[in-house]
């Protein structure tokens, strides 16, 4: 039998913990803070993959492949950068192992030391503008829009599966263009990609907004975020895009001749999404009962049980669902029948609502009789008996329907717990009792916000981008504020 | 202008290099041996990905992701196997850097120090495995069937662009089964898998065969290889499907309880294709003039360009050029327009040669006028002028017929440059002055092996699987031979 979830309201942590392996999507390897993605997990990611990539594409952009190493020195080249990503690096210092004395062991070999130590990249901009210098000469060459599907190794000392890991899986979309506006629209425009996938098939409302100075990443002139806020008030990071300046562009000397003929520095930006991403889904959606997939990333979107006593009825029913499946699967509805012997209906049930699969059409010997099947929404746990004859349009819209309720859902979550406040006090409360994304006034500097975290542990998620841009005076400094800003507790 | 490329026969492997830098494949990166696929190389690294995922999947297989590191005790568990990679490993020591005393530079933190140092994986049969240990108990967990996409490292010293690099992109896949007939069958299936690869879209034939002992993977029981017959007459080995017998199982401990409730060690195989296809590809196909890509695999199919002298006629040749290419690419066909205004057609027939596109159609006022068009075909160099009424019909059957010509011609060539040979003698005349595929008798010993490799760099390139059984003579021992092997100087 399933041993029964802890509820979210018992231990959200350990509720996001036990979901992640039963329901077999990760776990934590042998390496320490490093994660083995299985293959229910990574059948979401592939599906992720597979429609960013074309939105990539069809934005103009194409993949290439940069080496997983990087020259200590290339680190060293953009100050903020070194600065951000020194303290977390794996670096490999040698090239060759030999068997000890004992002839037992094996040992590095001292002999194989590395005259410069590389570093396994936590992220490419230094190896990638390294290559910009040779790629690029006039303005004919740019705009320059590469993407890079990789693996990246940042060494976290609390890790946790999918949203934080020594390595992870990204893309990492590296711009280069001849002109600030271009590269700022560039960095805008990926934003926006972003965010649409979060809606069209993540089904969560991201938030848009710019990091703060604080925040910013390593290295770029103006950080784009998108802000998620998860079922326990905690806000999620989903993904970044970066207007790089010409920082990269100096700090290895890209320079192109522009259409007047003049030499200047190349524009540059980058932009990530990650593996984290599936913990955002899991966070926003999943309940008490396990894992719920949003349709469009769910690798069984349908799971067929059949509900049978003898060995005959089993049979009659399976030819039925033969011929269900192959309408379905003909319309790219990705369906599993599960007829194995060995579990009982009520057992598979409760799997495959731990697995998160959108629908489970149950189909017995009264249904058979009838032409009928029994559906039900993993959303809302709602049953229906209907024809077979329009199965067809009843699962599309059934799928659509459940995308938008989920989408739907998290939007109202999202609303219930944005707070808008006006004095710390206020603020200290919202933040300690109910968490969730707060909207307050700040006065813009890094002190203030260095001092209410510190106090609250509370950071500023993003100037929002849409938000209202009334101004006001800062519910620490008492000074005045340009516009409200979103604070959280953040994962 | 370009510059002419050196000639295969002046110098092969300048052509080779001086292709892939001009078609714009990839480049070496500032790391040693390390190299950048470009965006038009890692253009056909996807389309290769895409159908043998497909393939892959076809064949029950599911894809999963773990992790990059491998602890060093781990590749010691398997003697054989650490005996093969040891030697060529980049080793991870640290996990920080910082700021040096003088405030500049950055160096490794010595309290940063690894406990155990872990390993760059060169493949992830330990890694693997022990994951496998937990997720397989019952014969009811059989087969697993699992592939990983991702990037490898070995430290090779002589590096070559795509064929031999010390990271490199592949797939490998990791199957474990309840029988040893069942991994054997697994691990001859994937090399089939692999050979019609070959056939459907490399347009390459592979010779199937087995490896000797000395040839073998490090820590298999049989390793079945698929090679090929490059234009300089060396054998380029081009993928490998390993039966590991019971040897991982054993090594990690992997246990399962059979059907008849008796525990048991698991049986394995391993297999796995690289980025080196492109280079197998780049030898078999090209040619002076530049890169020549079997269609099903080029990234641009169909070149168009424009033949125009005034703003006038380029307008009206464009709007032709637009209905053409809506049919063309609502047919699945990758087509690209250069109407760049900078470079004559001249100078665009040589760029698109060198960059091996299939099919270029080139169209001017006359062939406006006629409602034509002409179409060029990489391969032969042969020029039509067509009616552009039935122009999809026309541009599909030419990329098949190009596909068929490569192949034949891939498979003539190898005929032609294959030997068979009776004596030491004759089998040194053919090795030094021809090269080729060499049949000849072999006594089935290791020394013998070393001996004829170590006097003529000659290999064993495999055992071939559908070869001739009769028996003979050995060529170097005179000892008995059970059937020809076949001989070559390997890449």
């Amino acid at each position: 039998m399933h041993k029964k979830l802890p509820t979210r309201a018992e231990n959200f942590s350990e509720w996001y913990n036990e979901i992640i392996k039963r329901a077999g999507l990760a776990e934590n390897a042998a390496v320490r803070g490093c994660m083995t993605i299985k293959p229910y997990g990574f059948a979401i990611w592939e599906k992720m993959q597979a429609i960013l990539d074309k939105a990539f594409k069809a934005t103009g952009h194409e993949n290439a492949y940069f080496p997983i190493f990087i020259p200590k020195s290339y680190l060293n080249r953009e100050a903020a950068h070194v600065e951000g990503f020194a303290k977390e690096c794996a670096v490999v210092t040698h090239y060759r192992l030999k068997i000890a004395e004992d002839g037992q062991q094996i040992v590095v070999d001292p002999a194989a030391k590395l005259e410069e130590e590389l570093i396994v990249r936590p992220t490419s901009e230094t190896i990638i503008w390294n290559s910009y210098k040779n790629w690029i000469q006039s303005y004919r060459d740019l705009p320059l829009l590469i993407n890079q599907w990789c693996n990246v190794v940042r060494w976290e000392m609390r890790t946790r599966l999918f949203l934080r890991t020594a390595e992870f899986l990204w893309q990492e979309g590296h711009t280069a263009h001849a002109t600030k506006e271009e590269a700022e629209q560039e960095a805008l425009q990926m934003l926006r990609v972003y965010a649409d996938f979060g809606k069209d098939y993540l089904a969560i409302p991201f938030l848009k907004g710019i990091k703060t100075e604080h925040e910013r990443f390593a290295g770029a002139e103006q950080t784009y975020t998108i802000e998620a806020l998860m079922q326990d008030g905690k806000a999620l990071q989903a993904g970044t895009s970066h207007f790089l300046g010409q920082r990269f562009a100096k700090a290895f000397d890209v320079t192109f001749t522009n259409q007047a003929g003049q030499l200047d520095y190349v524009w540059g930006t980058s932009w990530g999404l990650t593996t984290r991403l599936i913990g955002a889904l899991i966070m926003t959606h999943s309940d008490d009962k396990g894992l719920v997939l949003p349709p469009r990333l769910a690798p069984i979107q349908v799971i067929i049980i059949p509900i049978y006593r003898s060995q005959e009825e089993k049979e009659a029913i399976q030819q039925q669902v033969q011929l269900i499946q192959q309408q379905i699967i003909a319309h790219n509805i990705s369906v599993k029948l599960d007829g194995r012997d060995e579990h009982k209906p009520g057992w598979k049930f409760a799997e495959y609502e731990l697995k998160g699969v959108p629908i489970r059409m149950a189909i017995g010997p009264n249904d058979l009789a009838n032409k009928t099947v029994e559906l039900t929404r993993r959303d809302t746990g709602e049953k229906a008996t209907v024809p077979i004859d329009n199965i067809v349009t009843i699962v599309k819209d059934m799928l659509g329907d459940i995308h938008d309720n989920l989408y739907q859902r998290a939007c109202e979550f999202r609303e219930q717990n944005t707070y808008q406040v006006d004095s710390y006090k206020e603020f200290k409360e919202a933040i300690n009792q109910k968490r969730g994304f707060i909207l307050a006034h700040w006065d813009g500097t890094i002190e203030t916000e260095k001092q209410i975290h510190a106090e609250t542990k509370a950071t500023i998620r993003c100037i929002p981008l849409d938000g209202n841009t009334e101004p006001g005076t800062c519910i620490y400094s008492g000074k005045p504020s340009k516009q409200r800003v979103v604070f959280g507790q953040a994962y």
